[in-house]
């Protein structure tokens, strides 16, 4: 990449691609001033900005490394850039302003009319950015995300909460390009990159940004690769995980393990049980919530510590819940706040949050004891010791913004974003400060930047339990593949999704359709959803124990295959989930497709989203021919093909030359 | 008023009170370019910004009457403001621009904080507008216009027409502030008003204004009369308004006719029918539509000519329907395109409007042939020589504001609020070429400045038929109270409201609460709806139809006041139906009432706006002593009181000393 002068202004070049254009007519770079209004409900932003200043700057000074940029001639300079580039085809761009008003920055990107986008974090709704803006600020993901449902409109009507389409656990000011190339801007404030222009890209970001980094290379794996590194990778899959199923079962001792007891009899593989409540429950007027004060409920699980050595006796892993809060009516909330580890509000006493009739402290993590003692204390002691094998860690996605001081000094809106890799990051120490990176598997829904490097499994958040295009199944995969190129090698969902309401409920065919996705991914683990009761259960008749223990067969069959994947995973960087274009760059039909994935680069999985589905339309990428796994025909890619859609023959094809077709097809034998 | 210097700055001061204050730290101006997008659906307009630049004008060289204000010292000037003030206390800001690129112009006025605000044309939910942002720009009103509700949210689904608290007819950059100053914006684009911040009101304009106009008067009343001449005045209402109300009714001649006669004869007192359909209807899938063709249509109205001579006999007007444009297959369609009065799209053809299955022409009233050819053979031959005593003047809010070439050659944006008081002007002239002027009586929903100079009754468009906050009958009350304030004197509404959609039905107690405000305002007008079939009309019962013929009896009654009222209007601009505050401006607990109204200075109404109301409460303003019109007890005013509110006697009051107490205590003998 290279930066060059041109008549009045200067270019950003990368192998004769113009990246960026500043000339006195068309600037790249704004800078301004503006006040954000952001109010906070349960984790739901309304974010509104009061624009006062937005100087284009139109004046360039450009030197060898360095631009000044200016409004006009004769005003005094209000940014540097300073542009780095590295011999493997990066480069970064540092900014600078004298003047600490300045609060708002935008850059402007050229775009080449072909041009797709993809990347922001995990996107759940489009995996293609172009033509639609994206807001990029951690929050609760939205329920329904589509003003024109009932369930939006409901939702947004009772509990501010019904989200839109770019509303996600885990933004990232991060974009690839289909020009081969990678932008990443490194600042956590609010940011809203801006994809809709014909000529351009715009990102905005609320704060100056430190730098802007450019990434190139040859192909799309190649830049997956670069992102990778640049974020961090996750450690390989534990070995326990291959073993089956995750089931998350809840309820207390004798509900959870005679269930379990009734899966394995079954014939279930489960390699792990899963207990939110293992902290205990309070009963609110939304029904019961978990009681946010993190160790072993005695009176909930009285036998806990027993029951997880059995289990292990049987190849069962036990996993917990944890959140970076504490409930103030808990027994750790006193010892924490006489400790001083909480976030204090503006009078100086702990800043308490709401999340629906009761209120927690903030452990704040940008304090040192209060991570040691969050390790020490909890994670270590209440939950490694007691030989839990791995965690949802939830949340992560409210700090306030207002009103919040924070231990590091720096202003909580800009922090806000920048929470859930911290609060992974606390995860992870505690973790490998015991040697167990890679055996224990937390799983975590927010996500920054940083995550990659911290979080070892991401879940796919909190999903609508049906079909619906925003809210549904299929923008599980939408977030696997958007997240997944971003350096993220790990993703999963709640099988059935989580929530119901306004009468949504669960039924049986969305639940065996997740089933049939879920084997194809990383890890399969059940969740009973929001309102167990009233909601479609694994065990709720014996076809659908059969097909789930069917189809983790199938999982488990794959194993050398995922094992493989891992090791790709932590060598190279590549998801196990993969947009078809990164193997098939030269196919552009790959480039839009959102709802298929490569699992590894062999398999091609098409997961059925629609009710009533008999047979299901998939996309076969260009040279190549496809083996479809269930009755092994061959087909030539390039095209469409339609295939019968039946539970638990998922669409599913191989390469035919691929080393693994022994394996693959051993897929149709299981029973 | 007058422009004082400051240190870097200066100030507009009026009675030592700053009305705007400018230093390079808070400037009060700002330029800018943005590009819009405008979305247009059937009258409903998604218009979004995308902002370029917002450069403050930090620094300002002050001369006598003229501050030239640019960005930072060294900058070229960006903006000139001349100051010219009056002697009667008004003063004019000039602005001009040396760069026309600029295309976004930001003014910042002073805020105390008690301050309030009212006007920005006629605003359908809120009156005092501190604490919200007002958009400007003429459209459909919206159905529902709240977006928590049901009827808002099915609205925008399906019809893209849902709108929200701002959306009207009738917008205009124009506000009073309780400081006792007006200001208003000389410019036809599309502006925001807002008034969020407590610092200060922030008027912005979408383009570089001609003027800004300040106007100055020691009480609310003088500054009403000022607008209104600043505005323009409308005529006395026509004397045979007085005789009764205008009954809406269509479907054909025999369905028309035979019902108006039943009517009369139940002792409902007639001044005028009105037919939408005369010009004859269309089928669409929507349900009938009027034929826009506008001439007599024989085929539904055979003897339409005559009958309108046999009503005149009996006292009753006749009343027609138009709107600014032609459908493609009628038969003026041809005539004008041949005669080139349309407006063109780019391609040079006939621009088409989509109006819901049917397209029509833009007849240009930029084009002096378009205006003469309108009011000859539309207004005058086809409607004036056919009998015709009024009529609906419909629509003007649809100007596309793309693709569309005017003849006077300004772009449609901006002409698309102008088109309004243009299409009112058509109408005004048509009438005054005939010495008709306050014989004649259209009314118009849309609006803009100027409106009140060629419009001689404002409507106030389609309510649904309900009491909801922001679409029911309550709105009609703050159209009236805010149009009235910037000097539009007479004001009514669709008896019962407008909009049946998604089941909600008008009912009969909707209907007779309607009618009980309706006695109360200039004119009496039914209408029987979208969907007259499915909704309560006038004629259902024996009970509704005494109680309306009683109504109108009343309202016949108050002809001498109303005469008076009409003088009122004429010589000194009043409205007929007035905010508290206009009469008593030092009670300050009247300035946010936007549910009462005063009629004329002597009566107050307090028209009951829920359902299932046994009693009401009212608010009485201070330093007056109040007689309620059904038993005569008298209250002492600065307080809420509640009465009872059967249908037939709605809250009412008269002041004790009022000159017309013989008259009101007429009511109550009314049968």
């Amino acid at each position: 990449m290279q930066l060059k002068q041109i008549k009045d202004g200067f270019q950003i070049i990368h192998n004769e691609q113009v990246l960026l254009n500043h000339t006195p007519n068309n600037p790249a770079f704004f800078v301004g001033i503006g006040y954000e209004k952001i109010e906070t409900y349960r984790g739901n932003f309304n974010i509104q900005d009061q624009l006062v200043e937005r100087i284009p700057l139109t004046h360039s000074q450009v030197g060898d490394d360095r631009v000044l940029l200016s409004y006009q001639q004769n005003t005094a300079p209000l940014l540097t850039l300073i542009f780095i580039p590295s011999d493997n085809g990066n480069a970064i761009i540092s900014c600078k302003s004298e003047n600490p008003d300045l609060n708002r920055f935008w850059i402007r990107l050229s775009v080449v009319e072909s041009e797709k986008v993809w990347g922001c974090g995990e996107q759940m709704s489009y995996f293609n950015l172009r033509g639609r803006h994206f807001p990029l600020w951690t929050s609760e993901p939205g329920v329904g995300r589509d003003k024109t449902t009932e369930m939006t409109f409901l939702s947004d009507k009772y509990n501010q909460a019904g989200g839109d389409y770019y509303n996600t656990n885990y933004p990232q000011p991060t974009f690839v390009s289909s020009l081969h190339y990678a932008c990443h801007v490194n600042s956590s404030a609010y940011a809203d990159f801006d994809f809709r222009n014909p000529a351009y890209h715009e990102l905005q970001i609320w704060e100056i940004p430190e730098t802007i980094e450019f990434f190139t290379a040859p192909s799309f794996l190649d830049l997956v690769e670069k992102l990778s590194l640049r974020f961090g990778r996750q450690p390989k899959l534990p070995e326990w995980i291959y073993s089956g199923i995750i089931l998350g079962l809840k309820g207390g001792e004798e509900n959870t393990f005679s269930r379990l007891e009734n899966a394995v009899k079954n014939g279930i593989s489960v390699s792990g049980l899963w207990c939110e409540d293992w902290a205990g429950i309070r009963e609110t007027s939304f029904g019961k919530r978990l009681f946010w004060d993190w160790k072993w409920s005695k009176k909930r699980y009285p036998n806990l510590d027993k029951r997880i050595q059995s289990l292990k006796e049987q190849n069962i892993r036990f996993l917990a819940y944890v959140s970076p809060y504490l409930c103030e009516d808990g027994e750790l909330f006193p010892i924490a706040k006489e400790k001083s580890l909480f976030a204090l509000d503006n009078t100086g006493e702990v800043a308490l949050v709401d999340f629906g009739e009761f209120n927690c402290g903030v452990l704040d993590f940008t304090n040192k004891a209060a991570r040691e003692w969050f390790k020490q204390e909890i994670i270590q002691k209440n939950m490694l010791d007691l030989g839990v094998s791995g965690w949802m860690a939830d949340f992560g996605e409210y700090l306030p913004t207002d009103n919040l001081l924070l231990a590091n000094g720096i202003n909580s809106t800009i922090m806000h974003n920048a929470w859930p890799p911290l609060w992974a990051s606390v995860n992870a120490e505690a973790v490998a400060e015991r040697g167990l990176s890679g055996e224990i598997m937390y799983f975590m829904r927010a996500g920054f930047t940083g995550t990659q490097k911290y979080c070892p499994m991401l879940w796919a958040g909190d999903q609508c339990v049906d079909f619906s295009r925003h809210d549904g199944l299929n923008t599980v995969i939408c977030g696997a593949l958007s997240s997944g190129i971003l350096g993220n090698a790990y993703h999963h969902s709640d099988i059935g999704g989580y929530t119901s309401l306004f009468g949504n409920r669960r039924t049986k065919e969305v639940f065996e359709r997740w089933v049939d996705m879920a084997t194809f991914t990383p890890m399969m683990r059940t969740h009973e959803g929001n309102r167990p009761d009233e909601n479609f259960q694994f065990d709720h008749d014996a076809n659908t124990i059969a097909h789930l223990a069917r189809m983790v067969k199938v999982y488990k069959h794959l194993t050398p295959y995922l094992k493989h994947l891992s090791n790709e995973a932590h060598t190279k960087g590549y998801p196990v989930q993969r947009a078809l274009f990164l193997h098939f760059e030269n196919d552009l039909n790959t480039y839009d497709i959102q709802d298929q994935y490569l699992y590894g680069s062999e398999l091609l999985v098409a997961p059925v989203h629609e009710a009533n589905a008999d047979e299901w339309k998939v996309y076969l990428p260009a040279n190549e021919t496809w083996v479809y796994v269930w009755d092994k025909q061959e087909v030539q890619g390039g095209q469409y093909i339609t295939v019968p859609a039946p539970i638990g023959k998922p669409p599913l094809f191989y390469r035919k030359n691929s080393q693994w077709t022994e394996l693959f097809n051993g897929i149709i034998e299981i029973q």
